[in-house]
């Protein structure tokens, strides 16, 4: 380890940016992680990487002598988010990174530097509105699978299709489609991409997000900061997949009434908490029984066109899928058998989602 | 099971008081735990009891036929928490209790009326202010162990002492007591009562409670309702115990930012989390240092007279031990050795707290 690893760097900067970027590329990357810190007369960069992902973000600062750091990310983000002044001298003393306030000192010790890899985000190919995506990566991401052995269902497809992006996740017993339109796209877009980096990124940056793909990596990016990671090598969802020709029901009635039916009654529904919709003329009734609890019974006002074909539906699916149309009203396009149910809103939205519900044999 | 059982009941009820009193009386009995309503001109009595505990909540209610049931506790109580209404219809219907709203009918068994037991309260023996009470408790009770092998260190001991009331709990490790004044003591109290019991007690009822023992058993009443309990016997514990003649160093200083910097010094200390609370003359330091993360020191301005003994704590007990007095400042009496150290606040209240916290040995 060379001596000049441990050369100086001193700057003065506000604690809650610091403490935000720090806590944010501890989330994404492993407990292990270190950060380096990179002080110049342009203010402090921070940025971190493990195996799959980099990060980085630019804070202001006042520096007072240029220099950069490695030090381990765990404990400089937990002391960060600690503090509970406004702002933080961090200064190089000897083999140590002070990190000082008033009366209180907190020294890290200094990492080699050469263990840092900061690889650049691949090239940026398009841009979208940060709030659209937020809205779309909300919704979708929560559909792919926390965790299974096929990486195809962790993940999220970003995809260009036209002018528009397209985010498609499944867990294969639902799968959400969010289309919203793209800003400037100078190459086609196709990755998938875990969704758990998608989540932790929509946290930061405003306004415009930059789209980056390339050499099996993805990026976004913002206006002082991005994140990168590799794109996962398993396939590709896709909504052409689930057969939806044969809809023969369809039902319109408010996301949050039915929501709030399913929780009620499901009260009364035996272990496997499944749910049967029976439709009728106006309306939609939703029934349960089990023997120890009794029975229940709602009936909602519905708009009703076509057929009669009544589904069943997991209770705690049905209410994940009903989530995403909270505050507006619902259509269901039912399909009769075991073939997905679409749901879809009743108003135009700038991100349009499809959502596909697998149902249930009824008891 | 007479067909006798099965007599009718008729009532229309705001939901949110009978929500409150089902819900409560789930928390405090068992989940297989049955409910009595009983109806008659002067509102629903809902009443519940197993082996050790008995609730009882008076509610409005405009009733059109009198009437008792027994349903079973957990399906009722969810079933209210989840309706969005103001009102309910509860109706016997058949071998059902219906529970009805506008598009809804949710119907529970009835059970048997001789499978419910509803002893009555033992004698009020006294009255205590209910918010001072609360605060009492929210402290005291928290300082007895979750689980523990000994019921001694479950309780807490309510105890009359002359015209106050007195409060007492430990986990063995540090002990809280509780001073308030009484209202009126017809005769004396001294019973060790599970905490839980206590905790979920003070949530319902305010102004007067009625302080009831006698026969093995202690409740706790209100304006409208009743939680009685066995007492445990378990023998008494006492703050008298515990040696306070020799403290050699007393400290004031703010507890909250006492607190917050052992939470910051407590990421640089090692497994065991011991910190040591170094008394200098106008100040206390705090440090902690571990090889893989550094380093950490905070110095705190104090009032310290006397000598400079500096005790070592667990930074987790530390940190229970000054919550209570947040937004204050605390006095620490301490004595050498591992003899405890002895918490109070700096200004009266009508609540008189003294916390006793076991030190460690230092590292």
């Amino acid at each position: 380890m060379a001596v000049a690893s441990f050369a100086g760097m001193d700057l003065t900067s506000l604690v809650r940016p610091l403490a935000a970027a720090a806590n944010a590329a501890v989330r994404l990357l492993s407990r292990q992680a270190r950060l380096r810190l990179r002080a110049s007369a342009r203010g402090v960069v921070v940025s971190g990487s493990d195996r799959d992902l980099a990060v980085r973000f630019e804070c202001a600062a006042t520096t007072h002598l240029d220099g950069e750091v490695l030090v381990p990310a765990a404990p400089f983000a937990e002391t960060m988010r600690m503090l509970d002044v406004d702002r933080v001298r961090l200064v190089v003393e000897g083999n140590r990174l002070a990190i000082r306030t008033d009366g209180a000192r907190f020294a890290l010790p200094l990492l080699d530097r050469e263990l840092h890899h900061d690889p650049a985000p691949p090239p940026r190919l398009s841009e979208v509105d940060s709030s659209l995506l937020t809205t779309a990566v909300r919704t979708v991401a929560g559909t792919a699978a926390k965790d299974d052995p096929l990486p195809l269902f962790t993940g999220v497809r970003v995809q260009s299709v036209g002018d528009e992006l397209r985010l498609t996740a499944s867990d294969r017993y639902r799968m959400a489609v969010a289309r919203l339109p793209l800003r400037a796209l100078r190459q086609p877009i196709d990755v998938l991409v875990p969704a758990d980096l998608l989540t932790e990124a929509i946290r930061h940056g405003a306004g415009v997000l930059g789209l980056h793909a390339g050499a099996g990596r993805f990026a976004l990016s913002w206006d002082g900061g991005a994140v990168t990671t590799a794109v996962l090598d398993a396939g590709f969802l896709s909504e052409d997949a689930i057969p939806s020709d044969s809809v023969d029901t369809e039902v319109e009635l408010g996301a949050d009434e039915l929501a709030a039916a399913v929780r009620r009654v499901g009260v009364y529904s035996a272990d496997r908490r499944v749910l049967t919709l029976e439709v009728g003329d106006t309306q939609v009734r939703i029934a349960s029984a089990r023997q120890d609890t009794g029975e229940a019974e709602e009936t909602l006002k519905a708009n009703v066109c076509g057929g009669r074909t009544s589904p069943s539906f997991q209770s705690r699916y049905l209410l994940d899928a009903l989530t995403p149309f909270s505050g507006d009203r619902v259509r269901l396009a039912i399909q009769p058998g075991l073939r997905a149910c679409v749901l879809t809103p009743t108003t135009e939205r700038e991100v349009r989602l499809t959502y596909y519900l697998m149902p249930m044999l009824p008891r």
